[in-house]
């Protein structure tokens, strides 16, 4: 429901938490940057401040890429094809209008929900191919009711591993030069017991793996992630155990060292 | 990527195009608006716009409003609880700040994928409850890709049907007077063969129908997908079969006629 309020009092709020929040995510780049490859913004806590918000997330694209960052836009987005095309558009590509194309977010890779199936997926691969930028497909989810949905027997596999399959069909389309593909996988760190298994499925993805820290997620189960060989096949991403750290950058350090001695 | 236009120009044809699509939409509410319930905008067709596309979509829902039109924000959004919380603010709720609090588009429903499970389906509908909103999960979607997931026999029933499940448990929580519930599904009019079926499933949920006109599917085919003697228990949307006819009032009038038919 709408406020009461006037409308120039409400933007006004508005314009203030956005820079509140552009400014405590700056702070995070800076701190915790040296210790990251990437940021990924959870794009609900932006949109959450409507025009602003999105005013927020941009510059916050924009401060990650000057600290040398890669951005991962969290949006788990998808559409049937012609919406998906929107989504690449507002993440990694631009919109093409009578006055000149408008630039979107410029994000290097953003995540996806598959659930719509393959002719939508097939759009946003598309849409990453145009920008070269990767997209990480979801796969098995962090939280509790993943199991509801992503765990049961789809004919004679789990369900996950039907996802899994989905993403190491498209993975060829976007591969890279190092062998690792950027149709990636999100895999939580709080089902380690699958991560094996999804590996041997998608030999070739990245996988994002959320669900460390506050989500009982331990670094040190992740081995079976990695492919072999090739410690860029995981990048681990932790939300509020850095955010809310006394000390994100030691946080973020103390992460980087517990990942990195995997191996890989 | 981004143009490397100065920042300037790019904000000033973004404006320019989010006037122009404010501008668009808000003619279409004009024409065609007395002939339908509700509005649907596709959310990722004004971020493609960035901070100039949520301003237009923020006006669109006013002017929709305005017009005594309900607004459904079509976004699919889903993600783990904690996230899922946050989407609720932006698009029913609202966020408290230390400046008081920012309210989200004020949408009286909102789509949603039910990919990660019944807790965050449970965030979700939190979400809406507390907004006395409501929202539509995808239960089988209007895309030819659909079948590959959607349609796999999961158990000893297909994947839709366990979706439907998920709608069909959840909907006492946002139950109206009429009977009919808060909670409804997306379910495609282009795979007309599964609506009764889902009908039974799903006894109290409104369904929300895309896939008419461009799309393919067919106003007649739906009968199946009325709940006995409750004419609201469908919502059928159509785009671009309106928005881009000669005659949007009259394309929208005939949708209209041809829906009411059915009886229900």
């Amino acid at each position: 429901m709408r406020e009461s309020a006037p409308e120039g009092d409400q933007r006004d709020v508005a314009e203030r938490a956005a820079v509140a929040v552009y400014e405590e995510c700056n702070r995070l780049v800076e701190l915790a940057g040296p210790a990251c490859v990437a940021v990924k913004p959870q794009l609900a806590c932006f949109e959450r401040l409507g025009a602003q918000g999105w005013w927020a997330l941009d510059e916050v694209a924009r401060a990650a890429h000057r600290a040398g960052l890669l951005v991962v836009a969290d949006g788990k987005r998808g559409d049937v094809p012609v919406t998906a095309v929107a989504y690449g558009q507002a993440l990694v590509g631009e919109t093409d209008t009578p006055w000149g194309p408008v630039p979107g977010l410029g994000a290097d890779a953003f995540t996806a929900n598959p659930l719509l199936g393959d002719d939508a997926i097939e759009a946003l691969v598309d849409a990453a191919a145009r920008a070269s930028a990767g997209l990480f497909l979801l796969v098995r989810t962090s939280n509790p009711g993943a199991a509801r949905l992503q765990d049961q027997p789809l004919g004679d596999r789990p369900f996950h591993e039907e996802l899994a399959s989905l993403v190491a069909e498209s993975a060829p389309r976007l591969a890279g030069e190092s062998g690792l593909s950027g149709v990636g996988a999100v895999v939580g760190a709080t089902a380690p017991q699958h991560m094996g298994r999804l590996r041997e499925l998608m030999p070739d993805s990245v996988f994002l793996i959320p669900g460390v820290g506050a989500q009982g997620g331990k670094p040190e189960d992740l081995g079976p992630a990695l492919a072999e060989g090739r410690p860029a096949s995981i990048l681990v991403a932790a939300s509020r155990s850095i955010g809310r750290a006394d000390d994100p950058a030691a946080a973020a350090e103390e992460l980087r060292a517990a990942v990195w001695s995997l191996g890989g």
